[in-house]
């Protein structure tokens, strides 16, 4: 095995499993018998200013770990710092050898998104380049759940669990009334609907769940919202909606787009919001009925508070996972889960190449979603049920959640 | 004890412990030997419709009361009808009591805020004053905290504890990044902040919390909110705010009033939404630096998954203590909370007149709010925690919170 220390970052949006991933790594790592374990704090624009803990300081027992894996958010702090070429900017990558090289880390760990997966990529091909052998590993983390190459990622269950859970209970608040009203719940997902799939899961066991869900896989059509509608209506009087904030008219404009700035973040993604107070204002003008549209906004990425037991167990598995396949001399990868069946629900860790898992994304399948593209299929359902299963008895102090908070 | 059966309603606006209560009042009931126990559908606007169900068919045994207690919003509907003046509209109380006779009802039981307490007052008034014999009690529900005579009321403390979670995940959520930002939740509460001070409770025991806190109690004003900010930025990149639906500035204006409609509800309240947002563009157009509105919106009041143990607890026993105090005798009166002490928290429960409650609001006294009027006191944290201790191991089925579902 390779001879030197490791360094872990996080990197990307929050969620409620990116420290157990956190947690399964720095497991891995002590099995394997890395002794020094740093973490870079604000990802990898704090490791470029050596601002570094230590992991095995911090997490002392068993006890440590439990708490920093139902604490949501990235522990370490978080960065979106887009890596530039090498050729472009070689000052960046140089200054990462000589930081690696001044603390001997041979093991570099970034659990985190596509774009993460963007650096992973970039970093150890450089690295190899640069003659400097280490172990370069992303490990998959996103709500988004649209990773190429790993079956579902972590975080992405306890975020479906979370939406299922939220909007059924808004479904039963919105019930009590017997006047005519449209709630438009809106949820995360730029250009994958697999979060907003999961709105449907009360459905997969005969509950009461949204009328109409819509994913920015479909093209989004108001004539079609207004006749949906209108057909929900002869069912009952309170409509609840599913929305994804990514979905696009088929000019390729976003719903919510007329609402916003329009800003562009570093990776030029646009930020979305408004999709649901776009439709609120379109279907009070259509009906003039109560309208009410809710944002489930952050909490739905950071509620810690009803983790997945699966998702969190998984999250932790692939961790050490990649943990320990690194120390086996992998490098240049990123930990994939393969699905191995449904029912019973058996998933197994793989790991696949970088450069077929960076920058791309994995949109919900056509066939997930029904011919008139404003539901998910039961096939959908069954793929996404069993990422929610199971509940945590969280640690609770004072009646909140305790959370593992390391000072940056 | 009167003999005669006893109808259960529900109203005004959904929380997560009105069902708890309900389950109580049956148990109330059964405890009582009270043979029929109706539930009406959609309050009082259901009841002149004689739709009711029997609620001792539906609850049979302990675990159907445990699944009633967890299900959040009301489980018989619920409805905003404003009662008329007796004198004003002789019709719909006569045919009250006409229903009344026909189901040989007695007890009438209505679980709500201080607008349904003027119904209880109305009904109990109109019947005394027509000879019909009966036991008119009200049942405190709201998760604002905010009726007069009672220590607390159930719903507020499970309302409490989501806020307070939820407000400590955002936290974590938003410290991830390093740059400059304000992050502002909104928090329900027209006229009292009860709610709004709840997202504090991280502070009692020394955790991170917002960093600015305003009251409806309180004038909001900008300049001294810009001030306030700047200095909060002294100490970090990430500001958080939580601010009440319902802040005012001096003028009487709502803060949230120039971005909505001002539509009122028929007891005149205004609609209030939009003030987390208007305070958005506010510091955005001032400061320049990223800003996110946070609206925690329906999910703060039907958030079941996350009930406070002792407010469910507490609410099945208010509602058991009214049936029990009908059945003894008293009418035209609501159940109150009386707290014994703070630490131990003990609390008991006494009945008071139901004019001293219908249509008053108890506010957070200036003395729980600091001088500043930014915050605020040890004091008002000591007042809510013990109302969100404890947690409760909910049922739940295919991954999701198992509910109690009556067909309406």
């Amino acid at each position: 095995m390779l001879k030197g220390n490791a360094v872990i970052g996080q990197s990307g949006g929050p969620t409620a499993a990116i420290n157990a991933t956190l947690s399964g790594v720095v497991l891995g790592c002590k099995e394997a018998g890395i002794e020094k374990i740093y973490g870079a704090l604000n990802g990898i624009e704090g490791l470029l200013e050596e601002r570094m803990c230590d992991l095995r300081a911090l997490l002392k027992d068993s006890k440590d770990h439990k708490v920093l894996e139902q604490t949501p958010a990235a522990a370490l702090g978080s960065c979106r710092k887009k890596m530039p070429v090498p050729d472009k900017d070689p000052e960046t990558y140089s200054k990462l050898l000589e930081i690696f090289k001044k603390y001997n880390i041979r093991y570099f760990f970034y659990i985190g998104g596509n774009d993460s997966m963007d650096t992973v990529l970039k970093l150890s091909t450089y690295m190899n380049g640069a003659g400097y052998e280490m172990r370069v590993m992303g490990v998959p983390k996103t709500i988004d759940c649209d990773l190429a190459e790993t079956d579902h990622t972590p975080g992405y269950g306890s975020a479906a669990k979370y939406i299922a859970t939220t909007v059924q209970e808004i479904m039963r608040d919105t019930a009590v009334y017997t006047v005519k009203a449209v709630t438009i719940v809106e949820i995360m997902g730029r250009d994958a609907g697999w979060l907003t799939a999961a709105a449907s899961l009360p459905a997969l066991h005969g509950n009461a769940a949204p009328d109409l869900v819509y994913l920015p896989e479909v093209y989004f059509n108001f004539e079609n919202f207004y006749e949906d509608l209108a057909k929900a209506f002869e069912k009952h009087p309170n409509v609840v909606v599913a929305v994804s904030e990514g979905v696009r008219t088929e000019d390729g404009r976003y719903v919510g787009e007329g609402t916003q700035s329009g800003v562009a973040d570093v990776f030029g993604h646009k930020y979305l919001s408004g999709t649901g107070k776009a439709l609120e204002l379109a279907v009070k003008e259509k009906f003039g009925c109560k309208v009410r549209s809710i944002e489930l906004n952050l909490p739905q990425r950071c509620a810690g508070h009803l983790q997945s037991r699966t998702d969190i167990e998984e999250s932790v598995e692939i961790g050490k996972a990649a943990a320990l396949h690194a120390a086996a001399g992998e490098t240049g990868k990123m930990a994939c889960f393969v699905r191995e069946s449904n029912s019973p629900y058996k998933c197994t860790i793989k790991t696949a190449d970088i450069a077929k898992i960076a920058n791309e994304v994995r949109s919900v399948p056509r066939s997930y979603i029904n011919e008139r593209g404003n539901n998910v299929t039961k096939e959908c359902l069954e793929y996404i049920s069993p990422l929610i299963q199971g509940e945590l008895t969280n640690v609770f102090e004072n009646g909140l959640p305790k959370h593992f908070v390391i000072e940056r």
